[in-house]
This record gives C-alpha cells, structure tokens and sequence, in this order.
C-alpha cells in the first residue's frame, strides 16, 4: 500500500481521552476512532490487525475440530426467559423494542441461541461431541466504558460451545480449548496466564480467566513466580484426541498456583515454596465448564445408547478478538509506539523513500516494493512528501517489525538501511537483496 | 470434512414458512436457521458460502482501490441528526435506547458516519480521491421479513463510499465500481443487469440497481431483449484507472434499455427496435451518486488548490452478501436441490462411500480424502452409515459441484463414478486420477 494513498491519519498529540497507552497509541496510529462512548470504527490499518488476530484464532479453533458458524447480533427475548437469564442479566444486556413491540436484545453471549440450534439439530449421542463456534459483533452497555477497546461496549468476541455425552467427554472438551487458547495467544506474542476465576453470569463451577499481565490491566492477579521462569510455555506438541497427554499437560499447566482475585486462596499461598506474585492483569480470554445449566432448562437432549433422553454436558469459550489489540500493545510498546510482532503486524515491511521527488530514488524504492508485493509480503511504502523526520517517526508509531530506508546517498552506493522495530538495530545492505531477506 | 462429524442437520420435508424456492432450500440443506422473524444464524454449510461470497466481493472491492474498514453496528442518532436522516428514515430503522438513555440505532446504512470518520482524518484535496467500504451487519425493521434471508431484518453488506473533489472524479467513482460490481457478479455465476434506478432514502440522482432475473424476484423489471442476448457479458479487461476506456465501456453497457418500474420510460420502451421483456427481478446491489448532498449538511469540506474549502462529490455503493446466497441459490437450482456454482460452493468435491462398513471400501475413501485436502481442495466426506439412496439425495440437495461416489463393485475394479452435478453427467474413472482431475 502506498502512504500518499491510504487512508492513515496518524496524531502527533496524545488524546486527551486515552487514559492508557494502548488506547493512545490506537487513536495516535490511525488504527481506530471512536464514534459513540465505548463504541469503535476501525480504519484500515486498525482493520488488518483485527483481521490477522481473527484469522489465528480461527485457524485454532478449526484445528481443534470445531466448527465455525455465525450468530445474529440481535436476539429475543424469548430465548433468555427460557433459560432464565433475561431478567437476571443486568443492565449491561442492551434491550431493544423492535417496531412491533417485540422485546429483543443485542447479544453479549450466545448459550441460549447455540443450545437451540443445537436442540433442534442433533438427536442422538451418536452425533457427539461437537463444539461450534462464531466470531460475531457483541455488546455489553458498560456504565462507564473506558480504556478504548478494551473496556469498550461493542466489541468482536470468539466464542465457542461444547457439547458431550458425559461429564468426562467435557472436560477433554474444556482441555482442548485450554490448549488451544494457549496456541492461540503464543502466536500472538502473548504469555497468558491461566488462573481459576469466578464463572459470574455464564453459571457453572470450573473456569479460567487467560491473564497477560499489565498495569494497566482492570484487575489484580495473584500467581507464583514459576510463570514468570516460562512455566507453561513449552510448545505442547500432541495431537487434540490424545486424551491422556493432553489430560496430563493440563494437570501440568495448572499445577503452578494463578488465581484472580475472587478465587484467591490465602491459605494454599501461605504454604507454597517460592514466592506469590501480585500484579495487574488483562483478561483476553475466559473458558467455562458448566454442565447442564442451559440443557436441563431448555431441554437440550439427545438420546443416549439406552434409548433415555440425556441433557448434553456443556461448556463455553470466549476470546476478546477486538479487546486483544490493546493487549497486543499494552504488552509490545516503546516510547515511540507500537511495536508489533510479525503474526499480527498490519504490514510486515514498510519502505521509507527520504526523498520521493528524486527519481531516481523513488524509482528504487517503487522496484523494491513490487519485488516485495510479488513475494506476496505486505509492504506499506511511505511514498508521501514529508521530511525523513516525520516519515521516521509516523513508522515508529505505526510499529511495523522492519522498516527499509532508501534515501540519494544510500542508493548511490547501490544500498539501503533496514531497521529491526523491536531491537531498533540497523543495519545497511545490497538493494537487491532486501527482497530475499524476507522471503 | 467428515460428514459424520459435521454439524449439518439436513431436513426431508420442505419446511411450510418458506415460500420460495431459495428458502425452501436454504433450510433443507441446513445453511441456515431462523432464530427470530427475519434474523438467521448460518450454520457451518452456510456460512462457508457466505465467507466465499464475501471473499469475492472483498477481492473485486480490493482490486478497484477501495480500503477495507469496519465501522461499528450501533451508531449514535446525533449523527443522523446532523444529516437530517433521523427523523425523515421510518420505521426500518431499529431505534435503542442505552442505558443512559441515548438514542442510538442500528445501523441501516453509513453515510452519515462514514462522512464524519473522513471530515475527521482528510483535509486536502491532494489526498483525494479516497474509496472507503466495509463488510458488516446492517439492519432494517422490516414490516413483514420474508423469503429467507432475501428480505431478512439483520444482514450482511458491503458498503462503500467514494470521496472526490468534483463532479468529474465523482462519475469515475462511481463508473469503477459499475465495473467492479460486473466483475463481481460474473465470478459467482451470475448475468445482472444493471438497470436505472430511484435513488429513495439515500438521495442524490444517478443510480443503477444490479438485478438478477428470477421468478421469485420482488419487484417488476423492464429490459431490452439484447440483455438475453447477452449484452455486457463480455470480459472488460482493462485498468480502473484507464478513465477513457472505462467510461467508453459504461456507455456501451448502458446503452441497452433497462429500468426498474419506477424509472420505467414508455416512450422509450415503444421507440426502440426488438422487443421490451417484462420480467421480476431480485436486486443484489445497487450504486448512488449524490454529491454533497451530506457533505453539505455535515461540512465535510477539503482545502482545495486555491486554499478554499470544497464539500466533498460522494457516492455510495451496496451488495447485499447474505442475500446473494439466496439471489445464486434462485438462479441456479433444479428438483433435486442446490447446483453451486464452484466459485462460491461449501465445498468442491463430495464422496460418498456407499459402504462404510466395509473396510477396504472406507479406506480407498480415506485415501482420496486425504489425497484431494493435500492438494488443498475442499471436500465433504460423506462417511454417514446411510444406505446410498439417501447419500445421493441429501448430496445433490447440498449441491456440491462434483460427487466421487465409491462402492464395493467399483472399487474391485480399481475405479469410482464421478458425477458432474450441474449436467448429471457421469463417468468412471480410476480411483488414483481422481485427485488428479481437481489439480
């Protein structure tokens, strides 16, 4: 993409608005504005990094072997009375009225809708296990939405839903959703921490809260040190029907102490060698084990090898798609901005032309970034009139993992200078052999 | 994908609430479920003909120069207000409420929030001209949803929206996506006309609707007898930029009569040589150019060469996505179900073990299998302990483009049955040049 074309409009001032750094450097890099309170378009820098981010968790889940649907936004209220929740939910739940009268609401989760479309698809137990999941637009009226779309009120949420036989068939399930979010936020960057956690308005009695750690983070954590030594970060190489190993990996990952704050166990710290870390948190994903609580209700049921009805086990899983661009940022950032890693980068490689009226170099740069396009790299070139200065600082802010400088005296010794975003290392090398280092 | 795995629930009786042919089919084939009057979820057949169509539509919208965005569902009624849309826009729109008490609405269209999203980050003519669209979620009240998702109240579209700085620039706008919308149209099988339109709630006085020809169609259309002929089909291949030969080519393009009723000319109609055809029409996009007729209101201005403010020359752009999947479902089906074209097919390939129990049998599947997903082609696996009747019923209501079926006899002499589903043509073949015949 060229710069002098994009639609990228970048701040020099800090936002007002923005009370932390990820959310400043959002609306500084161009990648979001807000449109309503707690409520975001994503232009189109903004937009390449939530579509990388979708596309690797959707590549999980599918490896998983669950199966991808979509939900609608909005939903009735008819199906939350059935389970009971629509007047336990609070006022986080946007209700609507549509224009004949009809109580609706716009979905903050969907256990009532997959457990419909499930009752309503699978008869037999034959046909388990299956876990079907959306990533789809949800919305939650948060009092005070803050910290941009991180605390946000319309945010693009994964969430997924199990469904077995028997209590022992949804563990395996809620296992190979542990380990597939583990994947999932490996590849981003991220060392999550997983700690038990409440299960609040979702029901059930065994969850745990994705953790990366911090200060600004909206809530305290508590875990032992040994996750900070790389516990749990070992890649775990097996396949997702292996049940023992993966039972056995699970029992490991969780064999180090990590809770948030509701399920903080005094006690159990006070005895553990080593010490307890206190520290703020973000929550980028939450999985939850809750049996029957929406089967039994809504008569989700299928026929077991008996010929008995049997209310499925079920489990759901959630991922904050939108809120794990924050979490990308808060997590990789320096003073000059966004330093992002390759697997989520909006472009790979920028090209930065020093001088855009000398043909000569405008020339070299335009050849570099069609030999990196043919490479199928994604390249954003800084083509625009503006002193090296700002196009220096612009990439900086922008965070691309690799920045190629092209300017008259570098190219007159047939040269351009790359620069590593993350180290912040240079180094000068042959024209024609920037393309290959990228290949 | 192994159909005993796949969350596909298939139904035998045509459902009483669809009326046409698309919903009729749409549900037996179990792409989609109704969750409330007018809103469906796709299930995973379903959805992975959206995500084909989207990805075309994208390609083509990419291929012009526009910029993907993605702007949010729910939108602030102010921004309306500041067009003067609010009020004058009827019950269609679904108007909330927060819990603040803010008017908000979901949104049916983005004109109003696009213009500000560009009044906010571009302010110079140099930067012109710029062609905005995303993909996402719209929704309109309507009194009485029908025919499936063809007229459903929550539905995807692509909307664009094109800035310039005069009247000029504006028509190649809209002239380029005349072009992009052929070509993407044509690559999902379908022959379009685009036909002069009313411009309705969106304003402005230039636009063409792009109609398929369908019985089940909701509105009367009128077209010159030389559309059947098949005017405008020819490949266009020439640059976007290429202002000459692109507007040569729309002037060819609409040089043959064809109108909705509400533009219906009779005079016209009556001088022209060859026959005038009446026919119905389902309406899979539509373009508008309206100038600044939000610009104006909403001082969406740029500094132009002379240092004076200019309101920006807009159009505005839609395909219905999900309707799409109905619109090809209407123009391509026969008795026994669906025939997808293979752009936009769930899956390329079926095969149908006609025996499953039998060991040699699942695995010379098992092997074609594998052999077509590492050739990277989609395949559904039909490995259902189902007596072959019902496979070859429930496959061409499916409408994979091409079925491998495999049974006992075939397989002792080395050989499958390959079953085109669009002629019904069938051949043998040997089961080792299957995976070959789909490289």
């Amino acid at each position: 993409m060229r710069m002098s074309q994009y639609f990228l409009p970048t701040l020099k001032e800090n936002p007002a608005e923005a009370q932390i750094v990820s959310h400043r450097l959002m609306l500084r890099a161009g990648l979001v504005r807000q449109t309503s309170a707690g409520i975001y378009a994503w232009l189109p820098l903004g937009f390449r990094v939530l579509k990388n981010i979708e596309r690797i968790v959707r590549e999980e889940q599918d490896a998983s072997g669950a199966q991808e649907v979509l939900m609608p936004t909005i939903q009735s209220a008819e199906l939350w009375r059935e389970s009971g929740r629509y007047d336990a939910y609070g006022p986080e739940m946007l209700r609507i009225k549509d224009r004949h009268e009809r109580d609706m609401l716009y979905g903050p989760t969907n256990e009532e809708m997959i457990t419909v479309l499930f009752r309503d698809g699978v008869k037999s137990y034959r046909d388990l296990p299956k876990n079907l999941y959306h990533i789809q637009w949800k919305f939650r009226d948060e009092v005070r939405p803050r910290f941009g779309v991180m605390r946000g009120r319309e945010f693009l949420m994964k969430d997924n839903y199990s469904f077995d036989l028997d209590k022992k068939g949804a563990i395996h399930s809620y296992n190979k959703m542990m380990l597939a979010y583990m994947k999932t936020f490996r590849r981003m960057g991220l060392k999550p921490i997983p700690m038990r956690a409440d299960t609040g308005p979702i029901g059930g009695d065994l969850s745990h809260e994705f953790i990366v750690l911090a200060e600004s983070g909206e809530s305290d954590v508590y875990y032992h040190e040994s996750w900070e030594a790389g516990h749990g970060y070992e890649d775990p190489n097996f396949d997702y029907e292996d049940r023992d190993l993966l039972a056995a990996w699970i029992s490991y990952l969780t064999s180090e102490y990590a809770a948030t704050s509701e399920k903080r166990d005094l006690e159990k710290e006070a005895s553990l060698p080593g010490l307890v870390r206190r520290s703020r948190g973000i929550e980028v994903g939450q999985v939850f084990y809750f049996g029957t609580t929406y089967s039994k209700p809504m008569n989700a049921t299928v026929t077991g090898p008996n010929g008995d009805q049997i209310p499925v086990e079920m489990g759901s899983y959630g991922i904050g798609v939108s809120r794990l661009v924050g979490a990308i940022i808060e997590a990789s950032h320096d003073d000059a901005g966004i330093i992002w890693p390759e697997s989520v980068a909006p472009f790979k490689v920028a090209i930065l032309n020093l001088k855009p009226d000398d043909g000569a170099v405008f020339a070299a740069c335009q050849k570099l970034y069609d030999g990196l396009l043919a490479k199928g790299i994604e390249v954003l070139h800084d083509d625009r009139d503006l002193r090296p200065g700002a196009k220096f600082a612009d990439m900086d802010l922008i965070g691309t993992p690799w920045q190629v400088i092209v300017g008259p005296k570098g190219l007159a010794a047939g040269k351009a200078e790359l620069k590593d975003r993350k180290t912040g290392k240079r180094e000068e090398l042959p024209l024609d052999q920037v393309a290959q280092r990228f290949g």
